[in-house]
């Protein structure tokens, strides 16, 4: 008899606790400790070498020190996989641990620095953690599937492939909720990932596993997925910065993936760091080993430092800001509304014109994006979940006995091709207004070019919401639709003076009142506050460099409240 | 009552008539009067200067000698729109007809140039042909639809502005098959197009009325569209340079197509020209314009001189080119062979080395190309002639009322969403394979890169077939789905001492034989033989720079033969 999927699952998640080393268990805090993010610092398993190395938040600094040598990628190696390590007991974010390998390569390259005097490439030494999705040779891809375990893989994954090129040391994989078309991570093979600011707060999805494992510093970069707010919603969840590149910049080929053939809202690879210089020295490596000739699908995009110096954004110098305070589907949580409050004064004393910005047909474009993700995600899915009996989840809250209700995206039925090109059809149509519409507004903005950049919220919940209750994607969504380029920053954290719950407003649908209705400043205690940066189709040096004069201007502007 | 769709056929067509004055009218040849392409010279309606402006195909000099106002732009625009006409009396190749909105277009222009002595743009004054597809405002775009007489544009397509902008004056609208997915151009509008280096001939399709009227010299450029080789095949039919960029390299935005919302094998425009200096300021220009700001679809990438100067080529100095002979499932006519040898023959003496091209899984490759474009096409058509009651046609035979056989490709029935995604999933792994594939020829071109680029049949037809018999797209379709640029040029025309009949060979199927059976010189007499030079994804400018160097090489080695 073949064994259960639970007996399964339950084999892979030892094989996963066998890979931990004895000596890097620590005692648990009681699960009454919500904020659980000093701990590393505090438990005594970190040098304070290692504490020094892991807490430093600037990638490029880190870059500096392993390419003089100051620290080796061996120590660095293995200061971060201690933290991962710790993370995981704390948190539950990672899937494939492979500490021998990591090393094993950590040294390697020090040893090469040593003999040539030359970084092997631009992330010379710098250990990065992956999403389950991105094959590693000789490692199980189960993306949270009991039926894909065994399932071990021939090859590197493109962008994996280059990670090792530019020098890097992949060093953890990280956790995914099943099916990954969840803004939460939880599936059946390891589980829930938790928020390590608040443990009884959701870590976000579908690249949660990297949200909770940088938001520990367990790492200081790592590849996340996006097709509806999957690198961005946990990125805004645990105070980081994460990209959404547009299509086809980074190489997706040899990932795995859901939804396979459907390539019309693609999902897309991109970075999560606790810094800005994180992303752009990922952007920066991808582009220098020229994807293109190696992902038949990826665009021809050399890094542009023309498009980063913000050649078409007046040199960067006034700059004008669209703030989109509301989708007009959901009015944000109070946190996030201060937020973009926060962010409007930082950028007008940093000496930029700030506007407001209407949505446009938000909910016919998010309507066509769920049309098209659930044309066939059903099939999908149950040709996976049927190789295993394993149920497909139609929840992800903590009690699914009783009765929750299906969270997320009811699926459809026999959409047939032509129904499908009509959802395409409608797609093509409503990107083509919203570019004519972000055209119109160079007669607002006094430069003469059109907005520069719209921010606005990740989400509409004031910081990540109680575990299954992440369910509103729309404000990520919508630029997945329209493909633009797109980047999240941290702002602040949930403050029980200033957030407190507002006067009924005029509800504009049953959603928006229920969601108004959650608000509760204890459930939503020290969750981190991110904001997203829109730029335009393909910008991504732009979006970028926009991002980091943001990010300035707030650190700049009132350091205190950050 | 309301009129029949064949009434309402006869008065667009007698509407179109009226559009032509009645001193251009001349009198006809002869049916048996095969080859027109010199009557326009001849017949007396053209001035000597008309003569001399019409027969310059270098369209450099034709925009060199506007700039410099040596010709004006209403006498060129004149002089190409009289033989437009002359054209259309011999092989019917236009739809939309404007003589007045062009003059006085092109009068404008002189006047700016007078007045400012500068010049509108990089196109300033040229006349450029468009394929029915390419609305403008205040024009019916009837896409050969009978359904759609009467649908008078709003708007112009973004290539369309775009070609104002860079000073250009559109003159003419040119004619298509019904539905644009087939290989040849009928309508139950506007009639059949005729070849005009033999009337008994198709122009092939879909861009042929593009192919017919610039075989005539009654257009100094055009604009077509590809979905699987429909720019490509009347570029070669009738002689002439025609460029399939990548996907949404040139803005589709703004112009009407079939198979609205098929977004996985987008059909692409192009240029179609007599002269390589044609495809090239058409893709310089259309790029200065920066067509991404206009159109959501389109991609970033400017004119890119260093792709041009082969940078990736090794500066185009000692180039290894591959020659397909075949492509595994249909041996080509002889004269086809022929011109292979030629190119062959003439790349070696202009020093480049010349290999073979084994044809990788282009079966599989073309099954699934069309599988996306056939998953919804019969719902599609019967949506829009269902309107008129018009009938889809199922052949272009001359005869259809002898139970031709449906002469191109069968449609679906009942395809599903997900069955749609499988085969996209299958698509981007063909497409993975033969990139790893092409990348792995880097061991035999001793230049240390991949090929520089394959040359290959435009088709297996030795020239263009009769009417009602162009049914094999494989050589061209086959890069519509790996989305490699690719551009053809011509290379000889069937010659009756060279091309005679080869004895038979062993049939790779039963459609291989009927191909062998179908050659016959007297049949394909003075049909103009074209190939296609393939490079690699989004490299347009490198197509070009490598297909320039592959003319010159052909009218350096053997002038004679030409």
């Amino acid at each position: 008899m073949s064994p259960s999927w639970q007996d399964l699952a339950a084999d892979k998640k030892q094989r996963q606790a066998a890979c931990i080393p004895k000596e890097w268990v620590i005692t648990p805090p009681a699960d009454t400790v919500l904020d659980v993010r000093t701990i590393p610092d505090e438990c005594g398993l970190l040098t304070p070498k290692e504490v020094e190395i892991t807490n430093t938040t600037d990638v490029q600094n880190i870059l500096n020190n392993l390419a003089t040598g100051k620290w080796s990628s061996l120590e660095t190696t293995l200061a971060f996989y201690k933290r991962a390590i710790i993370a995981q007991q704390l948190v539950n974010c990672l899937t494939e641990i492979f500490i021998e390998r990591a090393l094993a390569r950590a040294k390697e390259l020090d040893e090469q620095l040593k003999a040539t005097g030359k970084v092997a490439g631009p992330l010379h030494g710098l250990p990065v953690s992956l999403k389950d999705q991105l094959s590693m040779r000789g490692l199980e891809t189960t993306m949270g599937w009991v039926s894909w375990i065994g399932k071990f893989s021939e090859h590197d994954a493109v962008v994996v492939q280059i990670i090792y090129d530019a020098g890097a040391v992949p060093f953890v994989r990280t956790n995914i909720p099943q099916t990954l078309m969840w803004a939460e991570s939880y599936n059946m093979v390891f589980g829930r990932t938790l928020n390590p600011a608040n443990r009884k707060l959701t870590s976000g999805g579908s690249s949660g596993g990297e949200g909770a494992l940088i938001g520990m510093r367990g790492s200081p970069l790592g590849v996340g997925s996006d097709i509806g707010g999957s690198i961005r919603i946990p990125s805004g969840y645990n105070g980081l910065y994460g990209l959404r590149p547009s299509y086809h910049r980074v190489p997706y080929a040899g990932a795995t993936n859901s939804l396979l053939g459907q390539d019309s809202i693609p999902s897309v690879l991109g970075p999560l760091s606790n810094s800005m210089s994180g992303i752009k020295v990922f952007m920066q490596a991808i582009s220098a080993y020229k994807p293109w000739t190696k992902d038949p699908l990826a665009r021809y995009a050399p890094w542009d430092a023309s498009r980063y110096a913000l050649a078409e954004h007046g040199g960067g110098k006034r700059l004008c800001f669209a703030i989109m305070w509301t989708d007009g589907m959901t009015t944000p949580h109070p946190p996030v509304t201060r937020a973009l409050e926060m962010t409007k004064r930082a950028l007008v004393t940093a000496g930029h014109k700030v506007i407001d910005w209407k949505p446009y047909r938000h909910k016919e474009i998010c309507d066509t994006v769920y049309d098209v993700w659930t044309a066939a995600s059903k099939d999908d899915y149950a040709s996976v979940a049927s190789m295993s009996g394993e149920p497909v989840l139609n929840t992800m809250e903590m009690e699914a006995e009783h009765g929750a209700p299906n969270s997320f995206l009811p699926a459809q039925d026999n959409v047939t091709a032509h129904q499908l090109w009509q959802f395409h059809k409608t797609k093509a149509a409503l990107r083509q207004e919203y570019l004519d519409y972000w055209n119109s507004t160079s007669t607002m903005t006094g430069s003469g070019r059109p907005v520069d950049a719209i921010i606005c919220p990740v989400s509409p919940y004031g910081g990540a919401p109680p575990h299954g209750h992440s369910r509103i994607v729309d404000y990520t969504a919508v630029w997945n639709g329209l493909d633009y380029a797109t980047c999240v920053f941290p702002v602040t954290r949930v403050n029980a003076t200033l957030d407190a719950k507002k006067p009924s407003h005029q509800f504009l649908n049953p959603r928006d009142k229920a969601h108004y209705e959650m608000w509760d400043l204890q459930t939503f205690w020290n969750a981190p506050i991110g904001l997203q940066l829109v730029g335009r189709c393909q910008e991504e040096e732009a979006v970028i460099a926009m991002t980091e004069i943001v990010d300035v201007a707030l650190k700049k502007w009132n350091p205190s409240k950050l």
